[in-house]
């Protein structure tokens, strides 16, 4: 009998301890499992050998439920991007002494593109070592942009809060008789899935968002100006949604206008302030009161308002996970496929992982134009966002659970 | 038998259309009003006579409580303000003539500060001119800054979705193994209340957010970098809630500074707020990784985690209003007096209209420290965050009304 580990990576989500309570279930259930190890922050602490034991707290049903309704990483998370076994060795040899030391048979790592590199590594490392340990992928990512699933867990709590908030936004922005815009910021480099996911605020009473710019299209300053100009003449307050990577037809991010130029370990540009540029923008070339909206952390955190949807399916994913391990596989992604849109029915696959790392996403040409989305995206995505979790409150705050 | 008019005034908050409810119910349960109007945008829609009848659409229970759980004003609202009627007459004269029109000899108007203000000179208007016309203000406003009254409707949902959210994006900020400070802003120009909420998130886990500097207090600088570096080295991640409107000692406000040195294409400067501020000084004096988030309109509108205990108290507030004008009381505004902290316990009762336009109530000096709230605080604001609506969902997500 071996034991199982199992490490957070990347950027948080409310969705991804929901995801580790799966795993942490799925080795509680098995026989053949011992006990079930995680990582302090993720390969860094496989690699600093900082395990804990999650048998003792997690017996407890009422952690369990506890860790799913809490966000953010409860493990700690990384961003380190293991080198190529060929031009340094040493933390792979680091790695699997802590593997063999813990006697760890089976290594769940949840994340997203860049963490599933790790998985694609370690498990080619052990098959050319001839390791017996199985290492699979389980996806997390609010972003939604890993290749081969239907969708990813934490998409669709992110994608229900920001529709929820961009709902509220739109009734504050209606209340002034006068000409204003409103435009708010959503997360996605390259990818617009959570940006699109604000279509789902409108009502047949107020269909805003007006307009929704997503980084699969290039961005026309000028166009904009005048769609917001037309609709303001139109409807008085117009609410635009865009996401923070939005681009000039030339490649260049339109927040480039102001950021700093930072970025970050993966060469990420640190974007900020696309929608302020645009506030600017409306302000200075229409002359219209507008508002820059940045929504910020709270996209990938708001658990309070999670989709129930999602967290089933997060744990369900981890679950499986353990079980699909169990049977032999690794240096596979946990995915969904689904059956049909309504009722909404998927399945739970695994995927090589080799056609997932490194890879992103984007939405599909035909599902939008170039300043909205279209009606087979809002069929794609409605079933992701239902549901409310019975959230656990004490003195009138959701509770969380920390390590 | 005379009718009634309603109206909302100022910015929105997640309970005004309570308030609004209330005096709706007032005026239903009432056999001695006849109507209930409503004025569109505020002394705006009296002026335009822009009402609308209220009794059709709110005879219907369910959309009462839809009401209750809609953000922002359903009636709209404005920010006027009425000149001195021996400056100028004619918007009085127009006033008590739609009031005449429509036959209203109740006029009910929700909203802060300034609109406590329109009250008092309407009330001082139809008594100089024997008018025969109950004018009552109904306090909202998510600041909490009304004098002679314990808090204000509104107040209790900001703070509660404030300290929630705050409680999220510290366990946000916590999963990366390495310094890092995130600022979060907050609303509030001259007083701290909602800033001060952010107490509220504060787990015997995580004791975020660890600085909290509020408009009170002069905002120095140097010692907040000292009180971050600090608490830094000792733990790493720090979590810093600040309002928009702290000042320096000579009384510049902190978002007016202009270090950031950034200016977008349009040669404009890039006015940074005042936690986009402090993330640069962060960054460049200290050379540690942080993150500036503004919580911006959500606070005043996310009514999909309001409080109950203010949604009630809202609620009654409005109700009661009626009550107190079919009694006689006129030119006053309806208060809370606190009782009891624990168990909690308020009445309402209504003040001199004159004690409380245009005046604004801070913190009390002794609850608060330069960088830190203290426990009256916690003990005042802990019962105003307490209970959550059933909040109507549809399609996964809250359901509003508009007119």
């Amino acid at each position: 009998m071996k034991n199982c580990l199992v490490a957070q990576s990347g950027g948080p989500t409310a969705a991804i301890n929901a995801t580790l309570a799966g795993v942490i279930k799925g080795g509680f259930l098995s026989p053949d499992i011992g006990t079930v190890y995680g990582a302090v922050c993720g390969i860094e602490g496989v690699l600093n050998d900082n395990l804990i034991n999650l048998n003792t707290k997690f017996c407890d049903e009422e952690n369990l439920k506890l860790l799913i309704q809490t966000p953010a990483s409860y493990l700690g998370s990384c961003r380190k991007k293991l080198p190529a076994p060929d031009v340094d060795e040493t933390p792979y040899k680091t790695i699997f002494s802590v593997f063999q030391k813990h006697d760890i048979g089976y290594f769940f790592y949840i994340g997203g593109n860049d963490s599933m590199d790790t998985v694609d590594r370690l498990n080619d490392y052990a098959v050319a070592n001839n390791i017996d340990i199985k290492i699979m992928g389980v996806p997390k990512t609010i972003d939604n942009d890993l290749p081969e699933t239907d969708h990813t867990p934490g998409f669709g709590s992110a994608a229900k809060y920001i529709a929820a908030s961009v709902r509220e936004m739109a009734q504050d922005a209606n209340v002034y008789d006068l000409k204003s815009v409103l435009i708010i910021e959503l997360m996605g480099r390259n990818a617009g899935w959570l940006t699109a996911a604000s279509v789902l605020a409108r009502t047949s009473d107020n269909p805003a968002p007006h307009f929704i710019y997503l980084p699969e299209n290039p961005f026309d300053l000028e166009e904009f100006l005048s769609d917001v100009l037309k609709k303001c003449d139109e409807i008085g307050n117009v609410v635009v949604c865009v996401s923070e990577g939005i681009k000039f037809a030339d490649g260049t991010y339109v927040c480039e206008s102001t950021s700093s130029g930072l970025t970050d370990v993966f060469n990420h540009k640190n974007l900020s302030g696309t929608a302020k540029f645009l506030e600017n923008a409306v302000r200075e070339r229409l002359g219209i009161k507008a508002r820059a909206v940045e929504m910020n952390v709270s996209q990938r955190c708001a658990s309070h308002l999670a989709s129930k949807t999602d967290l089933d399916e997060s744990v369900a994913v981890g679950q499986l996970a353990v079980s699909y391990a169990l049977a032999g596989a690794s240096g596979e992604m946990m995915t969904f496929k689904r059956l049909s849109h309504s009722p909404y029915e998927v399945t739970v696959e695994s995927k090589d992982i080799k056609k997932i790392a490194n890879l992103e996403k984007t939405i599909p040409s035909d599902w939008i134009t170039r300043n909205d989305v279209l009606s087979p995206f809002i069929t794609y995505i409605k079933p992701l966002i239902q549901g409310e979790p019975n959230v656990i409150y004490k003195d009138g705050l959701p509770v969380h659970i920390t390590r």
